[in-house]
């Protein structure tokens, strides 16, 4: 406790105290950066000084529309100019930001805009018509929808509601900003997937908005004016918080409204793309695109892949194309990435299946992290050996605020002072986490645990498999059985026992997937494959 | 104000917030980072494990002496291992660290002891009479001096104090970091230069030197694991917190007793040094250096200057040697650098002295600043034409807590919810902030404001100039009438008539010095010429 002999005149004032926020980073950036692109999108190009001025517009626009501080701004919308803007705007004007993923069910957006109370939805006239009903379905009094069509896309105006340019286009240029009085508020809302039962309301705040931000510039060894490909979804833990972070560092984002290998090639190629993000089924679209919707680029892409460990095949093939590629790790609860596998010198020798290996790591803590480790069901530290598994837990500022008006989940995930992942993973000995499994995935056969992480990442290495998912089948000996669902490559014909005998040459027998189902796997908007719709029809089986 | 409906268990708990403290990066880094070099002196190698554990001895020998949190532990070291260890062993008992100035007499020194309190001294061999002396002379309870020897450097125990060495050796490497329970608690005491008066002891909290770290690292376009060359005295606003920002990046920093050219040059070439921060006499040293004491090497060195404009000449001389020249800007009030003069892509094809005036200009808000500018004796903004004049003023995360039992000192800089620089500047249309003079150093000739930079600027360019300094001479008729002190380069004859046809060809006839003196010039611990000691001679002329 660092408190002087005598602290009289140190206390916190306006000179030297400012409350954490993203917005003043904002406000900065138009005066250092002001005529430089900030935002594109085909034919929208926006400097420092345009994007700020169309975001205060946004917060004078929403505030005449009676959303007063603390009040909740849903958006249903791609990653688009709109979404990037409702990042800083709906803040400006003290409010709170609900970005929904616009894949979800009428029903679910409905239980969402009435529990987190939205006074005002922005939806993207793709998704208008789910806005529309989602309100007529939705609790409580409904908010005021106003429409985002994108023309570029072939997405005019319906016709039905004020449109977002109509709308910033009645608005005062001048309107002040609402800056927090504490950093502690909230300034975003992000339901949680929600695999099972209703989605939690993430709440974060000021403070982890810009420190997240500002940790992940270091982590991912980003310098001045990077041009930030949007990959993840804006409305999955805010993008990872990049609209947060360009910013700081006067970078453009390049929006991206339907992620496919022809458009990625182009903003890396047309655009200059230096960062995106993205599961690694991004990664496999990119490989497996064909040469005729490839683009020559002379530049080293630096990408950062979560959700599952890049495949070693994957690998092998996209970094000679000019990508290197980091795994990182987190969750909704997180702001997005945790950890991240961290490269050192010292590896920069190993290629293929030994390089594969410690990229497959979720590696180390980020910078702004306290504590990020592995413990056992009794929260003590699991022993460093690469083998013992545990549940990782995490301290430190990028942990969100808690579950909005549901105290109870929030005590029981941050119960004995760290937030509980339920992931389970080993640590090796020099402290890098390597997941095994969600704590849900895994399969107890005959009493032995099994990875479903580590079947998946031996079919993933055999020629005919796209993408894969093991997950428990319930059997009568066993208990449980891994079973194993597989999307083949375009030409690949399906052999179930090839792919058994492949299995069992690299894994024990009771790791080996009794069954193999081909076809499309189910997945969330993120890339994610939705094992417990797998582990239902496993059961019809 | 973004507090939400309901925020029920949304409040702060020990898994969401964690006080921001360099020392929880050291902690992180050994995970990290632990086999790697973190320190570097000759033959003393240190890796981040050995680092820190030396820290956790240094902390549990300051606790065992009685330190206890709140107390002050001072220094009197050069950039040696020691003091980077202090920087982190002293906070880690809970005490505040102040490094004093190793040039400043006995006098000085007795007072800075006896108004910071300090409980411990940790002094280098070769200040140990100083600390004696000024501990003989002080106010107050005596503190425990701790010697730090140097045998490399040729400063051997003088046998009359317990070393370092072995107090860390009879230390307890097991001791529990004592962390700061709020990150508004005291990390530094930092005693202003002083140049008039008593100095004034500015005091540092633990936020404001992780959010100082972490926004150097962005506006410094750092990347994992630099090699940061120790110039800038750690007793000068901390090293402008580079030993608190390398643990972030898992850093390396190479220590520095003398600051020659050959220790410089070596350091890159056999160290290679990335980064490091000087004075502009600094570059002048390097790029005045004969052929013998230089070293080749391949890759570029990031410099950062402050202190002065680094002048055309010199910066047309070190950018080919392989050195990227930046100028920052601070003040010890600032934790050091303060803003940065950031360059844009569109100077890129500037040469010569276009280059040099773009770089001239100490430029903009580092990131974790919320608002720097210049304004009027009101307050108010000024024009941002390059002309107009005005204050520098500050506001932000950056700046210090106060002066320590000095609230009325405090109160008057933070006057009007601004630090106060004390610094005269005009604002390019670009917002880029340009030093004209201190306002002390302005000189004031029949009515008309001189800045002594401006003078001193042209004076660099003549070939046999070395240094220079302006000030003001009273002269009866005019008031005051600049007045130059010229240090010549090794073999350069001193020609005043000439130096003065050479100024008045490039400035109006008021601006042009009357007098020229020739010599060595008086200069503070950090290369900051001693204005006030010239106005002192001036005078006397």
């Amino acid at each position: 406790m660092g408190w002087m002999a005598d602290e009289t005149g140190l206390e916190k004032g306006p000179a030297n105290y400012v409350p954490l926020t993203p917005l003043s980073t904002l406000r900065r950036a138009v005066s250092i950066y002001g005529p430089e692109l900030a935002v594109v999108y085909g034919t929208h190009r926006k400097t420092y000084v345009e994007y700020a001025e169309r975001i205060t517009r946004l917060a004078s626009a929403l505030a005449a529309r009676g959303v007063a501080p603390g009040d909740v701004v849903a958006t249903l919308i791609p990653n688009l100019p709109a979404q990037a803007e409702a990042h800083f705007g709906v803040p400006a004007c003290g409010a709170v930001l609900n970005t929904i993923n616009t894949r979800l069910d009428v029903d679910t957006v409905a239980y969402i805009l009435g529990h987190g109370g939205a006074k005002v939805v922005l939806a993207d006239t793709q998704f208008i018509d789910l806005a529309e009903q989602a309100i007529a379905a939705q609790d409580g009094p409904a908010p005021i929808l106003i429409e985002v069509p994108d023309e570029q896309a072939g997405f005019p105006a319906t016709g039905r509601h004020l449109t977002y340019e109509d709308m910033l286009a009645g608005a005062d240029p001048a309107f002040e900003w609402i800056m927090p009085d504490d950093e502690w508020e909230s300034i975003a809302l992000n339901y949680t997937s929600g695999t099972t039962g209703r989605p939690k309301g993430v709440v974060y705040h000021h403070r982890g908005a810009y420190l997240n931000a500002m940790g992940q510039i270091l982590s991912w060894r980003m310098v001045l004016r990077p041009r930030y490909l949007t990959i993840v979804p804006l409305f999955h833990c805010n993008g990872w918080c990049h609209t947060w972070m360009m910013p700081m560092l006067g970078g453009r984002i390049i929006c991206c409204r339907d992620i496919t290998a022809p458009a990625i090639f182009s903003a890396i190629a047309d655009e200059g793309a230096t960062h995106f993000g993205g599961a690694p089924i991004v990664l496999n679209m990119l490989v497996n695109a064909p040469e005729s919707e490839r683009r020559a680029f002379d530049h080293t892409v630096e990408v950062f892949t979560a959700g599952a460990p890049p495949a070693p095949a994957t690998l092998a093939r996209i970094e000679p194309m000019g990508f290197n590629v980091t795994q990182v790790y987190g969750l909704t609860e997180t702001y997005g990435p945790a950890t991240e596998c961290t490269w050192g010198p010292h590896w920069d020798d190993l290629q293929g299946d030994d390089r594969a290996a410690i990229k497959a790591r979720q590696g180390v803590a980020m910078p702004i992290y306290d504590h990020i480790t592995v413990m056992d069901d009794q929260m003590r530290q699991t022993p460093m050996d690469g083998e013992t598994t545990g549940e990782i837990m995490m301290r430190g500022n990028g942990v969100m605020k808690g579950y909005y008006k549901n105290p109870e989940a929030t005590a029981e995930a941050f119960k004995g002072g760290y937030f509980h992942s339920g992931d389970i993973a080993v640590q090796h000995p020099d402290s890098f986490v390597q997941i095994t499994d969600r704590a849900k995935d895994v399969i107890i056969s005959g009493g032995e645990n099994i990875s479903s992480v580590e079947v998946e990442g031996v079919l993933m290495g055999h020629p005919d498999v796209m993408l894969c998912a093991v997950v428990a089948k319930p059997d009568e000996k066993w208990g449980e059985v891994p079973c194993a669902f597989v999307e083949l490559k375009p030409g690949a014909m399906g052999d179930a026992a090839a792919l058994i005998a492949f299995a069992r040459e690299r894994l024990a027998g009771f790791k080996t997937p009794k069954q193999v189902v081909f076809g499309e796997l189910p997945k969330t908007s993120t890339g994610k494959i939705q094992k417990f719709e797998l582990r239902g029809k496993a059961k019809a089986l």
